[in-house]
This record gives structure tokens, C-alpha cells and sequence, in this order.
């Protein structure tokens, strides 16, 4: 009989939720540790695996578990390791799949990057059903992306495929990025890039803003759109100007693959139209002509308290049995 | 018993060139017809099927042939159809595939545009023989690319994907490209915009150089290769700003698909190392750092007088029986 629960494991910088998922993608049952509590990654995967020992349990044992999926920032699909994530505290190579597969008893782990999960979460339970060819966009911390083409997810010849917050966008006066380089959508349309528009426009203009109230060095994107729901012109405007960038961005991934669709999914979604708008503007207004108006854009489907972990889990429906 | 050979059929503007190939790659027999003097494509395909019969006789009749390729301008591999072909003398949506299968007696036809049988080509028996994960860059008159990845050619949701040709470079006073927006890859890196480079550099700069004895509306990317090999500085100048702009596109193109290799063919790459040295360089340059020095990037293959006729044929291969 086929096993009918899969288990997502969302591993962030601060904390590792899990959860025991069925067809569905329901959440049956869930828990979390604190990731940065464990130095040694050995720990880490004991406190771990005796987490999901209890989840296991209730489901009803391992055997009702197809398998595991683990998303993790620097995730490799490929070798099932996570390669010098900057924000997890074990450096080098860790073959963490492995790890856990071997503290529970040899239930198959799958593991991709959280974006990856992201694009296949949104396929098998979200917005991407039934969808071969789209793009999912993480707008988060960070801007990271999940590519899937003709159904598969694209991993590259090395794993490591779907950097497209770091593609250039501005390649004259670019801002720093945190990968070292010049210009990335990412410093642009991650969260904290849409706090440093705020800034940059707070500092270069004169009129008066609800941003005004707060301290400079601390606004974050969510206060950027409470402001601009309100009304206030320059937070409109620092969405419209982040929206215009995604939208050219999205422009060359569209001459590139051609998807269906584009899925926004994280944090600066909760914007809603504040930045699906402009971007869609922006999108109709830079793209190549034969791909007019061919492109959807969609904001994720999967609830975003859950989202992490029902695309790790997604991963752990394709074990062959 | 597995039929020995399949069909090539390049349709460029001027010239139609088609042949009958083997399993290694040999061009056993081969014709072309003008395509330019058939305003109506029914006597066009009449011609173009008059000229096959000459080489499938020549093969030993049709019940050799296991399936006919096409590279066509605009071709799209879903419906078979050349759409809106701006180089061809026929308007609208023209189902080729469809129409040379009829005037063949039945054999199948398969057609994609030029750029993607190019990578079909290097695939099959070129530069990418194993390789699953490579994007093919066709240097010519415009700039054109075939995208393969996981060992399938990308053609996105609507047969059109693989425009990496109008991917934005310059978002800021971008150079006007034939497909009406400003900035596109092409405007820089294909022939003309190489010659272009020319005469922009031959205004704003008063150094002599052996392009000046050249009439400026008329210099051709292969008259600044020969002066560049001659050591004329201002020409060498010219291919290291083609290949600077070449390889910053490459970065986010493996920003993207993170390809084993980027395969150069068609025109342009005549200049050898005068191309390939700079675009190396500033790749190198501008890669994200996780893909450091893990892209190959090579020289098509296959031989130039070939190369289409053989990409194209390679189409045929895929004919399931």
C-alpha cells in the first residue's frame, strides 16, 4: 500500500520546523527546535530526530512515512548536503540528508534550498498545480528563486541553479549585495532592499512622508506598506520603484524559459497589489512582444505559516518506492 | 530495422539548404533552392519538395529516411508553424512542418527555430555530445541561443523560450535593437552591433587604426576581426567591449540554468580567441561566486558550412517509431 504521509523539515537561522504532511497538503501534525542552539551538527540532528519521532509516532510509525524533505538555505539536491550556508551555524559541508536519514531509521531525505522547496510545494500543492513551465520568486531576507521547466525543477549541472536574486540589474552605480557584487535584484526587491529605498528616498527628497516618525536605520519593508495603505505617496513610491525592477527582471527570465507563470511568494507578498501592480506594469511594458501577455503573474497559494514546510515535504513525494 | 538516416533543412532568407544525413553526422547528399523566390509558399514547398526527392532517390528512397529536421527563423517546435518570420517572404502563420510532410509522402516532420537546432546539433554529434546542461549562443547577424537543460531543449510554455538575445545589458541610454526596445544583448554582440561598436569607437576617438581607410557604414564584424589580427588596437578594443558585454550576460545566465557549458557558434566566433579571450575574462569577472570556474565555454563543433543543415537534421532523430 502506498505510504500516505510525507514529513517537510524547514530549516531557517533561528528555527527548524517540521511537520507531518498527507496528500492533501494538510499539516497533520507539527513541532520545531531552535536551530541556532546546536553548534555541533551532531546535536543538532539527535534534538532533531527525536523531534520527529513524536510527529512519527503520532501518524502512527514510520511506516505511514514515504519519505522526507528538507529545504535549507545552500541546500544541494544533488549530494543532499548544505554547503556553507552563511546563516547555520555549521560551517563547511554537512551531508545532512544522510544524517537524518540515518538517526530515523532509514526513511528516505530528500533535500533542495528553500527556494527549490518553495517551487515544488507551490506544484503539488499550491498555485503552480498543473503547471509545467513557471518561476517561483522568494521576496524575502533575501530574493531567491525555484525554476521549474517541463515539470522538473532546474537544478543545474551542479545543483546549484536558480540564483536569480543575483542577476544584475543596475550595472552602473549598482548598490553592494551581500554576495559581493554590484547590482543584484536582490539588493533591490529582498525586504531589506526595500528598506533601503526607504531610506535613499527619506534622505533625497524634501515632502513629507508617515516614514518621517521612524528611526531611518530600523524601517523595515512591513512599515514601508503599512505607510503606503495609509496613503503615503513616498511609500507608494518606493513600491512602485521596487515593482518596476522585479518587472524588468521577470522581462529576461521570460526570454530566457517562457513560463506559464510567475508565483511571489514570501514576505513582501503581504504588500499585496501595492506590489503586484507596479510589477505587472512593469512586466507588460519591458518584455519582448512575442511574449506579450502570455505570462501570469501569481501570488503563492500555499498559507504562509505553513508554506516552508509543506514545500520541504513536497520533496519527500518523489522517493521511488 | 532502425532507418539509417534523416533530413536537414536549413531555411535562411536567402538560401534553403537541406541533406541527407547519417548517425555520425555525415552529410551524405545534399541541395538547396532559393528561398527568396517563392512569394507563395505552396511553390515554394513544391520546389523545396522536388529538391528532396532528387536527394532521397539519391539515399536509396524514402523508406530510409527516418525523419525530417527544420531550422527556421521564428520556427516553433509545438505547432510546426513559422510565425511572423520578419526574414521570410511569406506573412502570418505558416504550419511548414505539416506542408513538407504532405508533399513527402507522409515522412515526419520536426521544426524548431535555428538557434535550438543549433543546439540539437552540438548535442547530437557537437561540442555537447554528454553534456545535459548547455546553453548554445549563436553569434551572427542577430544574436540567437537553444537552451538545453537536463538533456531536453527548453522551449518554454508557448515554443518560444530561449530569447537570450533580448536580455537587457544597458537599461541606461541602451542601444535601439531591431525588436524595438533598447539595450538587448543583440544590438551589442551580433555582427551588426559589433560593427557598430566600430563606428561609434572610429567617431569618438582620434587614434588611427586600419578601420579608418574603411568606408564607416559599411564595416562588417569580419573586417574588424582581420584588423584586429593584423595587431590593430582599436579593432582588438572593439571584440574586448563585445566580449566584456558577452560575458557579463553569460554570469546571469548561469545565474539561471547554471549550465556545464556555453557553447559560442556561428559568425562572430570566426574571430577565435579575439572573442573568446575577452568574454572569458569578464565571465570569470562577473560570476556569482558559487559558480566559479565551473562553466566551459567553447567553440561549436560543428563545421560551419554544416552547421545548420546538421542541427537541423539532428530534429529528425527524435521521430518516435
Amino acid at each position: 500500500m502506498e505510504k500516505p504521509y510525507v514529513i517537510g523539515i524547514d530549516i531557517g537561522g533561528t528555527n527548524t520546523v517540521f511537520g507531518v504532511v498527507d496528500a492533501r497538503g494538510t499539516i497533520l501534525y507539527s513541532d520545531s527546535i531552535k536551530t541556532g542552539q546546536y553548534e555541533d551538527i551532531n546535536d543538532y540532528v539527535s534534538a532533531l530526530a527525536t523531534g520527529l519521532e513524536g510527529v512519527i509516532a503520532k501518524a502512527g510509525g514510520k511506516d505511514q512515512i514515504k519519505g522526507i524533505g528538507v529545504g535549507a538555505p545552500n541546500g544541494n539536491y544533488f549530494n543532499g548536503s548544505i554547503e556553507f550556508a552563511p546563516n547555520l551555524p555549521w560551517k563547511g559541508k554537512i551531508p545532512l540528508a544522510q544524517l537524518i536519514s540515518d538517526k530515523t531509521g532509514g526513511i528516505p531525505v530528500t533535500l533542495t534550498n528553500d527556494a527549490n522547496a518553495a517551487a515544488i510545494g507551490e506544484m503539488t500543492y499550491g498555485a503552480a498545480r498543473g503547471l509545467k513551465d513557471f518561476i517561483v520568486i522568494t521576496l524575502g531576507t533575501g530574493v531567491g528563486s525555484g525554476i521549474v521547466i517541463g515539470g522538473n525543477l532546474v537544478y543545474g549541472h551542479d545543483g546549484f541553479a536558480g540564483e536569480l536574486g543575483h542577476v544584475i540589474m543596475r550595472r552602473e552605480n549598482g548598490r553592494i549585495c551581500g554576495c559581493g557584487r554590484h547590482g543584484c535584484l536582490e539588493a533591490y526587491a529582498s525586504a531589506t532592499g526595500v528598506a533601503r529605498t526607504a531610506r535613499e528616498l527619506l534622505i533625497n527628497r524634501t515632502e513629507d512622508s508617515l516614514l518621517r516618525a521612524l528611526e531611518p536605520e530600523k524601517i523595515t519593508s512591513k512599515e514601508v506598506a503599512e505607510a503606503a495603505e495609509k496613503g503615503d505617496a513616498l511609500s507608494k513610491e518606493i513600491f512602485e520603484k521596487t515593482g518596476e525592477i522585479l518587472g524588468e527582471a521577470f522581462a529576461d527570465f521570460i526570454a530566457f524559459s517562457s513560463p506559464e507563470a510567475i508565483i511571489l511568494f514570501g514576505g513582501l507578498t503581504k504588500a499585496g497589489n501595492l506590489i503586484m501592480d507596479p510589477i505587472k506594469r512593469s512586466m507588460d511594458k519591458h518584455v519582448l512582444k512575442v511574449f506579450e501577455g502570455k505570462t501570469k503573474l501569481l501570488f503563492s497559494q500555499l498559507k504562509e505559516s505553513d508554506a516552508a514546510v509543506l514545500g520541504a515535504s513536497a520533496l519527500g513525494w518523489e522517493v521511488k518506492e
